[in-house]
């Protein structure tokens, strides 16, 4: 087999290293990052967050294997190219979004979030416990991966409720559906988790008419699409009182801006769009078989179709 | 029924109101804050962390009614009073227990830690996913709290492996047993969980000779009693790097006093004791129960022999 030159563009020079490390097992290939001088001749790429000019710097691509499975970060020239593209379809998917959610649902309801705010503060102050039992979550979009949160959550003895756009059903799981029913479902809510697919009907949807909706006091937390959020009611909510914290991993544009107001604010939780990240051996896994299949003529797996988008 | 002055005192005003409120829902009781000039009447108190003059200034007692399952944190002057001392015993403990390990365990494995570190720099910083397939928790303390945390988290699809003074089996968790065994089982983790019971053998049992047996990096979730903890060998461990990051709950001495170095420690977590915290309606119906019992002449619920301390 001839050496395999791959370009592993990510935005961070750490984690970028880290998936080299792994490819540069393999005797036969031979990974880098950007800024090597053999990165222009790579003929594929490995890429989460890469550079616009990816295209320019490397154009002898052959392959660009996105490492996650959604896309939209990737830039337009990706897509205007000719240049297939891949996503990372990792199995652990909907178990690594479950732990997201939970994570951010026991911050709130075991008062973590006032925890830490309070030993900045060097304060020793405690707060009436609520169980689980007594933990009303809401899981907005019950598709694969919410359908999966919201009865594993269920399992661990929350209260929880769903709602999708069509009529569903779920053991351990009050089930809504529909603008008629969105009312009932959020006026009851300790915290609410959206995972809804990115459409037209959806766009814009975690805005004040929704927020408003919600008890006072309740928690947001998204790990659904950035576009899904009007950041500015977001931040209304959180001052008034309406939303007493969120726990936010995707927004409008990524990275978050340098100057977007949501990194300090108090109550809120910013993570770099991780709770949907493939592992490492997963990414090497699939690309090296893409790879594979291209030098046999072999269909692509997990290939994006480009009008569509996924 | 004749009124029934009530005293609560929890070294935290707003927690102790809490409490108070629930408490004056019902019509027969009086339930004010140390502060309150009633006090001094009071025949009944609920504490958490009380002062250590309770007794002088509510010298009319005839029950204390601790607001947790543990006493330890009560000052002397209780124990020496001839006044009966009872504990609440929440059915949902054991759960809370582990929802607390469980958001430890996340904190580390999905590399929180390393993200809200990352947010107070407006930094965008991924790292590579760690499948919970792939991490390895250890509960050190199988008993009916260790126990169920081991499998519950072994549910949840975690690697677990469990130490305990004798031999243990329990479904989905590697069990290991006596000195003989330790150091193979620290050997292996990325985080250890400790709900040891607290004797003489395992005083002081978190200090450099069993941190040393860890893998670099690994993680330390205490959750048992701050006199397992040898601080000043957990803070040589997180400088040395042997611990990447430590969440803590119990502390040799608590509250955390105000100048202990564990408080701004950028790896570290600290929590106010809240683990095992007993729920709001739980604490007050078993101190009203016992208000009655002891009105009757009935044995008191949960009382604590002075003498061994539980």
């Amino acid at each position: 087999m001839t050496q395999l030159t791959i370009v592993v563009d990510c935005n961070d020079p750490q984690y970028a290293g880290e998936i080299c490390a792994a490819l540069n097992a393999f005797p036969q290939v031979k990974a880098v990052l950007p800024a090597d001088p053999t990165a222009r001749e790579a003929q594929y790429a490995c890429c989460w967050f890469p550079d616009p000019q990816l295209l320019v710097h490397s154009p002898q691509l052959q392959l660009i294997q996105a490492a996650s499975a959604g896309v939209d970060h990737l830039p337009a020239s990706v897509f205007a190219s000719d240049v297939p593209l891949c996503r990372v379809v990792d199995e652990d998917f909907r178990h690594g979004m479950f732990e997201y959610a939970l994570w951010g649902v026991l911050w709130f309801q075991r008062r973590f979030d006032r925890a830490l705010a309070h030993q900045r503060e060097r304060v020793w102050k405690i707060y009436p416990q609520r169980a689980a039992t007594d933990y009303h979550v809401g899981v907005m979009g019950l598709g694969e991966i919410g359908g999966y949160i919201a009865t594993q959550l269920a399992g661990l003895e929350y209260q929880v409720s769903g709602w999708a756009r069509s009529e569903k059903s779920l053991a351990g799981v009050r089930c809504y559906h529909g603008e008629a029913q969105a009312g009932e479902f959020l006026g009851q809510l300790d915290a609410l988790i959206n995972v809804l697919p990115l459409t037209e009907q959806t766009r814009g949807i975690l805005a004040r008419p929704l927020l408003a909706q919600l008890p006072d006091g309740a928690a947001l937390i998204n790990c659904g699409r950035g576009e899904h959020m009007v950041n500015q009611d977001v931040l209304q909510a959180l001052d008034s009182g309406k939303l007493s914290g969120a726990v936010l991993d995707v927004f409008p544009v990524e990275p978050l801006p340098q100057d977007d107001p949501l990194w300090q604010h108090p109550q809120v939780v910013i993570t770099p769009h991780m709770a949907s990240m493939a592992q490492t051996e997963v990414i090497v896994r699939q690309l090296l078989d893409n790879i594979q299949r291209l030098q046999q003529a072999l269909p692509l797996k997990n290939l994006v179709n480009k009008q569509s988008g996924y």
